[in-house]
């Protein structure tokens, strides 16, 4: 139990051979040597019908002075037996302890309730040497590598050249020698090939970083990759914002800058060694304990901690210097882990769509899903996987960083002080808005008791969603997104001058500033092109997916190929967007609303997932491979579906999941206006 | 021609391939491109009716466009052709000239006539890469790897991570664009499978240095790893010998010191960084064009090199750490090289016999040989190599440090000054000797003439080798060691006490001290008892190889296997020792005297065998793996074959290729008093 699994073993057969044969992982680092205690059971008493069986504890060779050692020496439940120091003497029903299970799994995040397979690639084994004589003129690595392959099946292992000169002292460690006896080690395996650590003795504890490297924030979990916990996690602003707000002026930087490639790196690389530092101070080990990261970032990202130039990623045709995961040594990046610390950099799938993307299709796997899942991430651009387990596609689609608050009147990165939500009363037309850093919401008028600190400072990616979603509710705007003039005349916080409107989102005294914030036109413009490219490039997807179905053809696969079952919001928007706001926006299409999630930082999960299994990482590399980039600047269908996105939520698309909580379609005049204008505009 | 291969390909077949489907390897770095120019042929005119057929230029293609275009651009002989370029119509008779042959074959020295085949670890290739496209969203490495796999076969390429980032700007280089096109780069290739550097365009240049560590001396050769050749050769004294003149002193240096190992590494690469400079200097390449370095070097030496604490080397059971080779990346030893600079060490056999003794037995091969080769290695330890193709045996004789000019009176290193041959008249006792970094002999009586410079400082180990067998055979000495009384008579040179005896070598005036140089007693006995200990080992390996050979047990194996047919004395004597003196000392065992050579630094030639040719590099671990070592401090038979050594030249052993040359046995009272010496001594 609880696996089910039963079978009959020989009279005798230790009980950790028995589990293994049948197909039931027991933990085990020391390999059956008493040493560990991670193979802990309980054997269940009594007669079990539905097994056949009737299991006792005298079915079991009493504990012997091996785990006798043990448990003097460790604190065991009375009831636990060490498998590896017991004999099977008869019938047993044998309950195997969670933490005693091997390939445990564990839950990634509530939001999709992903379940992790700990399988990292980086493990620990407890091997048994033998003394060098006279007579045995072998190396102690050979001798130490034929234990290894007698205890433990592994063979042509190899040793890093920096953690060769600690061989010798770990095997003839005098300190652990009193417990397991000299030429005793663990060694720390990287994908059971290579040693990366050799510690005297019976020693715990691997460690490795999940990181995704944001343009504007680096998140790094510190996991136990024994167990899979996470025991840390830092975050950090990314340190290039002062090279460059967004991804293409960092480019500039590179390329403007003599050794401009080369300071991003250096800035970034010393980001993550104090989140390192912090992440290890704060799990209570040493960063030289460290043996494995994944990294995670956008293409630019990804370059610059290759310490690549990403000049070529700044124009057409946006080459890629490698697309290809890339394993190299911690230490060739600069990176102050353990001294042979590995580092896995997830890989790319195109210029514009990169290693966190792909760590977010490892997160949500669109390819294992039977319904047709929709992924937007946005960042400066927006990401879309579109797909099933038959095909999946994905694009980038050049939003700009509206989303991000970027060329809005009062935006702003998401930071203390952006109003990041935002509700309108259709009626008085006040606002209420949330700002990060303050967990109530300010209600209009409110201003003299709101503490100076929480005061806003601007709006950030998902507080204009909301407020334009919200003015759009409310009837401030229309859905081709101009100020309704009518409005103006409902509240003195709408102000039109004939031409273009605004609307006073925080009064002066709301905010830091001591000035009004507000959402005028531009800034209700600025979202629709971004929210039209969003939605052009879904389109220009569904599309593609039908051209190019394996299964195309019959009238319901084409229906189904039109329709998305579920909808994933991932990335930077601030904080979690609120898919209903983004579909009444029009960002995204037509879906039942209780199946879009909001998953925030997918990439960090992807990268832990990669973290934690090794076959993950070939997943994430099939991935790479595997899905179909369709490039929406050549695509001659974009600026069509483009132009017609532009209204709120859409001109001609039909939204049924939205059926009674959209106001009344535009008509007569409005509605001819909102067609003349629906030309396509630079962006 | 030369190789006299001969075929029938169809009509029209391009001339490189051709040469190819014969089994001809022709040079090409580019492909077949017209652009490295390697493969140029000459075609011989007229009828070869040995060959029965009738050649003519006529039979290949004329010069075509991309023929004309290298011969604008580069000198070629009016007579030759670029097989590339060229397409086979009719019978032809080719010369293919030394340079444009590949797998070329060099000699390696001129006292074994070691021929090496130039077949690299590491060599160039050119690609013709494309363009990325907004179509093609792979990243700039994968097409350049599909470009290798069209062009090369070559596939599973691999990339240095540091390599990496120089991919982009060498794939968009301009200025090598009017050249070749962008989109071509010359890789480097280590064995075939990684990129250890990207050159824009067609380059020419790889480079490597074999280096033999000493503990005196650290030799190095910067080679040409395309034709083979030796371009600069550096030499220089170990620093480390300021921790400790000799190994078991710097052993011992890293025990007591901290940090003693570290500084032992320290200055090692330091010298190693300095020589590797002026050799690069020396050849007119920068030190970064170096790719690839093959480390030889003694146990110790091997060990500090890797950064390994070399305590265990210092006492029994002498545990290697490691014996097998170590393949890393130079910087990761603090070589200041290429970037992505690949180093092999060669592997050791034993705690006493090391990767330099691996090198000799790569020179020499042993293992190659249907006669039975000796090897006899004198550093500190003397290394002894028995065997033929059948079965080859290696020991380590505890020779002490006397070959070295160690523990002997007026010893000293093999430097200038130091006195490195002699020879002493027979009938007046005078000696003649030469010094170091003086070419003329030194005549007796000659002091005023000798320029000071040339003034001798001590004796090095083949000068007291020498001076102590001409001792002997000038009847200064006996047959068992001791000064003769008589001989103190002849000579105002010999002075005798009654109980010990000394012999003034060098007078006072033709010294740099102006203090005589003498050998005396003590250093007769040092050297007996190195010698005897030599000798031991030697017949220590006869014995053990008739015990232990395969196809023991006739008399004409056993006889064969009691006599050696050729002997090698390699290692650190100062200069070449005289084969007739080493075997009159009783060195080494009867031979025919012109089957005994001095071959100087054959590890260094072995290091450099190993750099040229990967495949000696697999047959260099196969020699560790099977020789069969004997551990000579735990033989019964050592000390009793020790104590028969210790007469000059043997107290039972024949040497009938010394006939004539020998003075008479001694009789009488001497022979009594020589056989009553003859018990062990502690060496």
């Amino acid at each position: 139990m609880p696996s089910g699994r039963k079978g009959q073993v020989p009279h005798g057969t230790n009980l950790l051979d028995a589990a293994r044969l049948l197909g039931v992982e027991l933990e085990s680092i020391c390999g059956g040597r008493q040493t560990c205690g991670k193979c802990q059971i309980v054997v269940e008493e009594g007669r079990f019908p539905k097994h056949a069986i009737t299991s006792s504890t005298d079915h079991l060779s009493p504990i012997d002075s091996r785990e006798t050692a043990y448990r003097e020496k460790n604190h065991m439940d009375a009831g636990r037996r060490l498998a590896c120091a017991c004999e099977v003497l008869g019938d047993l029903l044998i309950t195997v302890p969670e933490e005693s299970q091997a390939r445990k799994q564990i839950i990634a995040k509530a939001a999709t309730d992903r379940v992790i397979d700990v399988q990292p690639a980086v493990r620990q084994i407890y091997v048994e040497s033998t003394p060098a004589t006279l007579e045995d003129h072998r190396g102690d690595w050979e001798r130490l590598q034929a234990a290894v392959a007698e205890q433990w099946g592994l063979k042509n292992l190899t040793v890093d050249a920096l953690v060769l000169p600690t061989l010798q002292p770990a095997l003839r460690d005098r300190k652990s020698s009193s417990e397991e006896g000299m030429y005793c080690v663990t060694l720390t395996l990287w994908q059971d090939s290579e040693v990366l650590r050799v510690q005297p003795g019976y020693a715990e504890g691997a460690y490795g970083l999940a990181v995704d490297v944001g343009s504007t924030t680096v998140v790094m979990h510190l996991c136990d990759l024994r167990t899979g916990a996470v025991l840390a996690t830092e975050a950090t602003m990314n340190p290039q914002v002062r090279y460059g707000e967004d991804l293409m002026s960092r480019v500039s930087y590179a390329m403007m800058e003599p050794q401009g490639a080369a300071r991003l790196h250096h800035v970034i690389v010393a980001a993550l060694n104090d989140l390192a530092k912090k992440a290890a101070a704060k799990a209570g080990i040493a960063a030289s304990d460290i043996m494995d990261v994944v990294l995670a970032g956008n293409t630019v990202m990804h370059h610059i901690l290759l310490g690549i130039d990403p000049v070529e990623l700044g124009g057409a045709p946006f080459a890629l210097a490698i697309d290809a995961p890339v394993d190299l040594k911690a230490r060739d990046l600069g990176l102050k882990l353990g001294t042979a610390c590995r580092v896995h950099v997830l890989p790319c799938i195109a210029g514009h769509v990169g290693a966190d993307n792909v760590a977010v299709q490892l997160a949500e796997a669109p390819h294992r899903q039977d319904e047709t899942m929709l992924i937007v991430d946005v960042g400066t651009n927006a990401e879309i996987v579109l797909g099933d387990r038959r095909q999946v596609l994905c694009a980038s689609s050049p939003t700009g960083p509206a989303f991000e608050g970027a060329q809005i009147t009062h935006g702003q990165r998401a930071a203390p002080g952006a109003i990041e939500r935002v509700r309108v009363d259709p009626q008085t037309l006040a606002p209420r808005f949330k700002v990060i850093g303050h967990d109530e919401w300010i209600e209009p008028g409110t201003t003299p008791t709101v503490p100076e600190s929480a005061r806003a400072t601007g709006i950030c990616g998902s507080g204009i969603i909301e407020a334009v979603v919200e003015m759009y509710l409310a009837g401030i705007i229309d859905s081709d997104g101009r100020f309704n003039e009518n409005a103006a005349g409902r509240s003195s916080r709408v102000r039109f001058d004939g031409r273009k409107g605004e609307y006073v989102l925080a009064d002066a005294a709301q905010t830091a500033t001591g000035q009004p914030i507000v959402v005028n036109q531009n800034d209700v413009r600025a979202i629709q092109l971004a929210k039209a490219a969003l939605y052009a490039g879904v389109k220009l997807l569904m599309a593609e997916r039908r051209r190019s179905s394996p299964d195309g053809g019959s009238t319901q696969v084409e229906d189904r190929l039109q329709t998305v079952d579920r909808i994933v919001l991932a990335g930077a928007f601030g904080s979690y967007i609120d898919p209903r706001h983004a579909m009444i926006l029009g960002m995204i299409p037509d879906c039942d609303l209780s199946r879009v999630v909001a998953v925030g930082n997918a990439a960090g999960d992807g990268a832990r997932i990669a973290l934690l299994n090794r076959e993950q990482r070939a997943e994430a590399a099939r991935i790479a491979r595997s899905v179909i980039h369709v490039q929406t600047a050549v695509a001659t269908d974009f600026q069509n579906q483009f132009v017609g996105a532009i209204a709120i939520p859409h001109a001609t698309d039909p939204f049924p999941h939205l059926e009674g909580q959209l106001p009344a379609r535009p008509t007569g005049q409005a509605a001819r206006r909102s067609q003349r204008r629906r030309q396509p505009q630079p962006l």
